[in-house]
């Protein structure tokens, strides 16, 4: 039987997620097109590989030619000053929607990331509704990749789910993670739920394993599917139970985004 | 051990569900009287055979003596002219609670429908206080037969769960299904829950097992004590993933209410 | 200059607020057509009379012929039995639905009631979100037409402000009006309101004027643009300040529908 | 290895829950002053006896040095007269926090109770911010002791879990108890949970083990990380479905706070 | 023709708001009583002198004889160390509670304060739904306080209005108060609308002006028509427009308490 | 008496609203710098005119030295195509930010747009809380800018007045600014608030006169103190009551953002 895509796209393909899903998507379509700024080694088969600059919008056009979903995990994905950020990240994906529109596109995922609300404080709990508090440049740029979805999808139909990434390695590497922790597992399956769910809209969820210690709600994105079969407790170990609480004016543990509050302009 | 009650009450045994609830129902009271507007055959031990027109008051009235509790399954469950609907449906669940009022009955289980609220999108999620959004005659009829109910607990202390029951069929037949499926087993749990809980005052539950895909919360049901064992998951291999997403315009996949849709007053 | 509306149909046109409204409304069409069972004396200028049973589904279809707009104050509206409730206001508003959808148009002011929220305590103040309480056979039959009305805009966008006037008198009977007090003038304005928006959805509107003391926050409806100018403070003198406080299980005070309690479906 | 706290302090070590705590605690810290008004037998390895009234802040102030965290189960856990209740548990909070400040210590897990919230009615279902609504003296003193952290968390950053606990029993003793269960072990994890979560900040919780049925919803709080590994379910068979109902003005079924109703001032 | 109550008792009688509204109550009551625990001159006419300990039962008890409604103004209105706090606040409310119930007292108007939610910011708009935030042992004994009449209305339907005063003074004293003032006469009608609404259960309302700039949205206790007619704009000359904005971390002008922040116990 | 600023920057002098605010807001300082692309004429007695691209970081940063605060009224005002919108009004703001952070400067107001929930529906009421939908890319780049100053308040204390402007001009031009004009007075209004009131955090209010329809609730800015004076209704005599309905399809009466949904990219 035949895989149900003829072609979805990968951006970012040589990034760190990238790598990771390159193999793993393949059975979603009979061609993957894998796309990034930097080298992608060669194509293997069922690939087709377009070195292409987000920012340059007659590349990106031809980029999304034949192609029937994007997976847009492509940009920055640190913090950095404000231009870079933009030429990736803001310009980048005015130019992936106006050319998703040219083409007749109709399904994208976003990896958005959890620095597009990192300013909220580690005691909350947030959904798909909280509103957005940025932690970053970088952060900044995944609310207006978010909202750039919700335009293009009130005008014109092309659906998004924009996937608040948490921390997604092999494992947790800080406690932090041990609340925000994606195993590669459950990003693939999200992903899966997110390209092959009849309707999306548009659709915030965040991008988590079935960890103990959560932020985040998923309630509102049930219609997606997903249920992570990961959990950050098989990690636990690796951080035992401790007296030493974080400093009271320490801003990595007082707000969800961790050590992007380090980053950024500096105080 | 004798069973809890000495006599419940089901109308509509004659109908799909009612077939399927007719023996799973017998540990719950010592005699289970059946109604319905069409031959139920012969009465089995411990049943008693009522045929009855709820749009017939006296006969409704006659019926109800004697009973302890209603699972009311009875009435038109498809769409239909204005007119048939609102005999079996509106005056019949009228007739029913001054029925129960006299006959000093003190719960109900009343089987609403997903149809209540089938105009909402299918990528919200809805909980108990979610606006009611009515999808065709027969969903304005259970809308009306829930307000119904809440009179009544407010005026009598009737206390009535609403089902809004999802696809209660032996599996899913179409992806809208995997969303909405209700097993057998796990409409027989919720119905017991919604008998045997102390109080329930007037309550509002989505009829659904544990499917990966939901559009509805039952949060604000669980004193309930509700815990579906079932999920359409087991069903996944029947609806592949498929990139032939449904027309922008496609309104039984744009709304919960899916079918009927395209029934009722046309365009 | 002409008047607005070619045709408009005034419903109920000889009850308490029909006759009131029948000379007010004329400067917004050239023909108002009025409706009742009852009798409306001859037709005056401007006027066309056509007795009616809104039961009577052939002639409501009949009766909507060329008209443009409807204000709907027809049916039954005090406490019933349940039979004579439904055959005017719940078969009654149907036909209608069904007739303005053949007839094609657009636009529907539909006089509900403060009945559909009756058992709301007195002591809560409620918005078009609340969710409904009917406090007799009459309240539901308001909370039906309501829904009738988003069930056609959604399937048909045929638009409908639902008005749920409090008590509109030349002036307050009791202290419980003070709070729901709606005077003629502002009646007027609100339904001026309601037929000329540019778009009005399906709207719920509580039909108050701008009383000091009230149980209903209009906010979610100030797109109307309702500015009620009358207050019943003009009347507090007549209910002058005591410390007769009602008995605690009094529920004529305890729930915003007062006198209808004592109504309906007897204890 | 080490054990993680200096010094921990459990008041009300010599009541219920505190002799079930009192070795249950002992891997978290090289020592565990003990503290109650009554008489505690004598000190374990590991233990420090310390009795003292908690209404006597000289005394507290000095049970409070060298601690760096406290599990607050101290003072009276019934309804009695006010008098009382303020001394234990009025007073004895002030006084606490009093010395904790003094002392530097920064976190604290407090005994709170389902009493504080025993008003709602058990169809309700609530969550950490629906509003308080004591049931007796005693939950107005716990509603006190929760605003009482929140005050200091507010001034001084002292961070403080309030555990609204259920009914925390070998097993359940009544059907209420089947939805307000909360074992030994599970306890045992929340307080684990609640003290050593990197940030708390002020954390309502319900202590609940998963049970079937719950009128309490902890979404709020699952930045603690609290998953409850048993349920009231494998007691089930002590009460068995009935068929008798609670009277109508039963007020111990009626509200979540059970018998606490019919304590308390008189009628 | 008569007043409307036989008598009215206002407690701290002596105190700053206690002179204040002496006189401008006695149209509402044949006889008012006054008590407080200092010197209140000699009773005039209409009037009953009973100076009274709130922490002394007994004689709260005899002070509440024949009383048909209370204004209570009585206890410490600053910052003091917690045990006079108590002793004033917590008890004498207790106290006042019980003795309403013993003497059949139907109405309480309690003066809380905005010190109950202090500790929320100044850029933020409450309503009575929000969480209280306690900025001071004071704020806290207000907090209790609102909870104890929450607990006697839920219990035996003893009604009352807690108003959450804001700064009742002859005028705006600092610019804060421009946000905050609340005017003799607003705060007389407030009280008259408070005693004479015919059912108030238990409701929470912001005593403020109808000033510019407000933190406080009273629309849920919006049936007890209160309509303020004074504003402190008429002051606003007082507080010239400047760019002298408050230091960041200024807590008197960053959390709605003001100067209260600065009092309570030291950090 | 001095004015209370030292100086404060308008960028955009030279634009349609520019024009109208330059004499405005002369007493709101000593000296007022005036910023565009445009030229902007000669410099009057307490003006400095400073001729910028804010796409300029340098310029930018020179342009904010020695500024206490910022009316930022520059940038593009239309819809075009998303590059130069980019450059004016994305890398405009974080310009603008980074350099009031260098500058030290602690307040801005932000000329932000009711394009940035433009595709709300006109028949929904949205406040401060209301989640962004954008209209157009000149809509997005507009809640790029509130997020942004969201971000620089989180991080650095820098305080934005985000004001989501209506229809400022003259008079309104058609049906739909009848419910979104703002006077030329009561914007002058409304950024004296945003400049004076001692703290405004981080707030989002609508730019709005006191119209009888509204689609905008400001109820959560009231802390600015804004009470518009003017209203679009002595204007109603220009837009009289029409019985021509719009299409049921056209997104300019649809949506709030009316003819920008005909801008942007084409369908």
């Amino acid at each position: 039987m035949g895989k149900p895509f003829k072609r979805i796209l990968l951006t970012g393909a040589a990034g760190g997620l990238g790598k990771v899903l390159r193999d793993r998507i393949k059975p979603w379509a009979e061609v993957v097109r894998l796309s990034d700024v930097a080298d992608m080694g060669e194509a293997r088969e069922g690939e087709e590989i377009v070195q292409c600059d987000l920012a340059d919008k007659d590349a990106v056009i031809k980029l999304l030619e034949g192609v029937d979903a994007v997976l847009h995990f492509g940009g920055i994905s640190t913090e950095k000053p404000f231009e870079p950020i933009m030429q990736a990240n803001i310009l980048g994906v005015a130019n992936l929607y106006e050319a998703l529109h040219k083409a007749g596109t109709r399904r994208v995922v976003f990896a958005s990331s959890n620095h597009a609300i990192g300013y909220h404080r580690t005691t909350e709990v947030l959904d798909a509704n909280s509103p957005t508090r940025p932690d970053s440049y970088y952060g900044l740029s995944k609310v207006f990749g978010e909202q750039m979805g919700r335009y293009y999808f009130d005008r014109f139909g092309i659906e998004t789910v924009c996937i608040r990434i948490g921390s997604s390695f092999p494992e947790p590497a800080n406690k932090r993670m041990m609340s925000t922790f994606l195993s590669y597992d459950d990003l693939t399956e999200l992903l899966r739920c997110s390209l092959f769910a009849p309707r999306v809209g548009h659709t915030i969820v965040y991008g988590q394993s079935d960890n103990d210690s959560t932020w985040w709600d998923n309630r509102l994105a049930s219609h997606l599917g997903y249920k992570p079969k990961d959990s950050s407790s098989k990690f636990a170990h690796l951080f035992p139970d401790t007296s030493e609480f974080p400093a009271q004016d320490d801003v990595t543990t007082m707000y969800q985004g961790g050590k992007f509050l380090l980053d950024g302009p500096q105080y």
